[in-house]
C-alpha cells in the first residue's frame, strides 16, 4: 500500500493521528496523551513516536506516505513551517516543527493552523463536501474558524485572516484579551458561555441549580449549562440563548460577506448537538434578510474531534499527491 | 489601433463610457446622461449610442475592440447577463443586458454588478494595484461594496456575497429596509448619516446651523453636514462621527475575516477627504486588536466616480483580452 497521508494533531490535552489512503479514506488511528509539562522537545518526541506507531500498527512503511500534514494551535509562519507561540505548552516559541517533523520521519510535512486543518477536514470528508464556499466555527476556549473559498484556505494578506472570533458583534462590548470589545468569543465560546453564568451567579446573585455545580467543582463548563438548561433552569436558559443569539449575528455576517454553501459548528460545544444547532438555526431564520430566502445551512460538524486530524491528512493530500 | 477595452457603467443619473488600451490606459472617456424616465429601452439605446460616438471620437472602430464590460445596479444573473431587477430605471427587470449590447454592437460583453467594477477599477489602475486581497466600500445612498481576492471576484455560492452594507454592525439597532436590524448601512452611508440628522432635528428638536438649510431646501445632505462640521456644528460633528464610527467597526470586522491589503472607500461620501479617511483611521486604530500593529490601509479611491468604468473596462481585459 502506498500514496499513503498522515495527519497529526496536535492538542492541548492530546496528540491525534490519522492515516489515510489517497482516496481520503481513513485506514488507522491512534491518540496520545500531550506532554504538555514535559515541554516542546518531548512533545514533538511524542509525535513522532506516535507517527512510527500507527505506521507500524498499520503494517505499512514510512517510505509509503506521500506527506505529513501538522495541525497546530497557535500563529504560524507559513513559509518557514514555525510555531510562533503556544500559550499551553511551556517553550513552543519559534518552534520549526514542519522540518523537526519533516527530518525525524524522512518525509514530506506541511504545517497547518488547527481551525483551518479542522476545516479542509469538513470540506474534504465531512459537512462540507461539494461546498464551494465553507466556513467551520469552533466553539471551544475561543471561537477558532477556517474558510475556504474553492478548496483554498483563506489566510490573509499577512496570515491574520479568518479570526472570526474576533468580530466584532457588539460595540463597546465585553473586553476580549485581545484588546477589543464585543467580540464573538466573548460570546459564544464554551469558556465565555461559562464565565458569564459565573457572572450571573456570583456577581449579581442569580438563583440557579448551577450555583451547587459550582460550590462544589469550584467552576462550571458549558456541557453543565447546557444540561441544566435542558433540565429547565431558568439561568442556564439564559445563558446559553444570548450565546446562540451573538453566534447568529456573528453567522449572519458571514453570510453576507461570503455567502457560503455552509456554516459547520464544531468544538467542545457542538457536542450539545440538536441543543446548538437548532436555537442557532431559529436565531439566524429571525435576523435573516427578507431579500432572499436564507441558503446558507448551518450544520453541526460531521468528522467531531477527528475533523483537525482527518484535515491536517488532508491538507497533506492536497499538497503532495502525485 | 487594436485590442481595446470599452466600459459602460450605468447609474441612475448618468451613463459613463471609458476606452482602455491593452495595457489598460484610458485613452477616452464621455458621459451621456440616463434617460430614466423613459425606460429601459431608451437606455439601453442610450448606452449604444454611447458607444458608438466614443468609438467614433477616437477615430477607432467597433472592430478594434476585444470585449466590452457593463457595470450596473441591481441583482445579476451573471450566467445569463440579464439584470434582474433595477429599482431606479421603470421596467428594467429581468432584462437580458449583456446580450442587447453585445449584438447590438458585435463586440463580445460580460455584465458586472457595479461595486464589482468599481473595486476591480482600484485592483487594476487605482489605489488597490498590486493587493493580494483588496475590499471596496462605496459610501452613497447605501455601502456598496466588491471584494477582489487574488484577482477573483468574490460573489459567493448563490451571488449574494459581498454585501458589507448588511454586515449587522449594531445587534437589534437601526432598522433596514432589508428586514435586518443594525447593518452598517443604515449608520454609514450618505443616506443615513443624512437621515440621522434630519432625526435629531426634526423629531429630537436639536439645535444646529443644518435647520436653516433643511427649511430652506426641504432635505440635507452628507455634503452639507460636512460642511456644518468644518464650521464647527456640533450636531453636525456628532452625526458624522457616529457615521465613521461604525464604519471602523465594519472595516475591523473586514480586517478580522479577510486579512486585506487594504480597504478603499469610494462613493459620494468619500468626496469628504480627510474628514472622511482621518476619522475613520483614528476610530479604527482604537478599535482594532492590540496583538498586532493594524495592516490593512484604509484609503481613498484613487479613481473616483470613474471607478465603476474603469472596472467595466477593466473586467472585459480579464475576460476577453488575447
Amino acid at each position: 500500500m502506498a500514496n499513503l497521508f498522515l495527519g497529526i494533531d496536535l492538542g492541548g490535552t492530546l496528540i491525534k493521528f490519522a492515516l489515510l489512503d489517497d482516496t481520503l479514506t481513513p485506514i488507522g488511528h491512534l491518540e496520545l496523551d500531550t506532554p504538555v509539562q514535559k515541554g516542546a522537545d518531548e512533545v514533538i518526541d511524542t509525535m513522532i513516536c506516535g507517527a512510527r506507531e500507527l505506521i507500524h500498527q498499520q503494517g505499512v512503511a514510512l517510505s509509503n506516505l506521500s506527506g505529513i500534514g501538522v495541525a497546530s494551535p497557535g500563529p504560524i509562519d507559513f513559509e518557514t513551517g514555525t510555531v510562533i507561540a503556544m500559550p499551553n505548552i511551556p517553550g513552543f516559541n519559534n518552534v520549526p516543527l514542519r522540518n523537526r517533523i519533516a527530518d525525524a520521519l524522512g518525509v514530506e510535512t506541511i504545517l497547518e493552523n488547527d481551525a483551518n486543518a479542522a476545516a479542509m477536514g469538513e470540506a474534504l470528508c465531512g459537512a462540507g463536501k461539494n461546498a464551494d464556499i465553507l466556513i467551520m466555527l469552533t466553539l471551544g476556549t475561543g471561537v477558532g474558524s477556517g474558510i475556504i473559498i474553492n478548496g483554498k484556505i483563506l489566510r490573509g494578506c499577512h496570515s491574520a485572516g479568518a479570526e472570526t472570533g474576533h468580530m466584532i458583534v457588539e460595540p463597546n462590548g465585553e473586553p476580549c484579551p485581545c484588546g477589543q470589545r464585543g467580540c464573538l468569543e466573548r460570546y459564544s465560546s464554551a469558556a465565555s458561555v461559562a464565565q458569564y453564568a459565573r457572572r450571573l451567579i456570583e456577581k449579581e446573585g442569580r438563583q440557579s441549580t448551577l450555583s451547587e455545580i459550582l460550590r462544589k467543582n469550584g467552576n462550571i463548563d458549558a456541557a453543565q449549562i447546557n444540561q441544566a438548561q435542558i433540565d429547565g433552569d431558568e439561568l442556564a436558559k439564559e445563558v446559553w440563548d444570548r450565546a446562540m443569539y451573538f453566534l447568529a449575528i456573528g453567522c449572519i455576517n458571514l453570510a453576507r460577506l461570503f455567502d457560503p454553501e455552509v456554516i459547520i459548528l464544531g468544538g467542545g460545544m457542538a457536542k450539545a448537538g440538536e441543543n446548538l444547532i437548532n436555537p442557532l438555526r431559529r436565531h439566524f431564520n429571525k435576523l435573516h434578510w427578507i431579500l432572499t430566502e436564507p441558503k446558507t445551512s448551518l450544520v453541526l460538524s460531521a468528522l467531531g474531534s477527528k475533523a483537525g486530524v482527518i484535515g491536517a491528512a488532508g491538507v497533506a493530500w492536497k499538497t503532495f499527491r502525485k
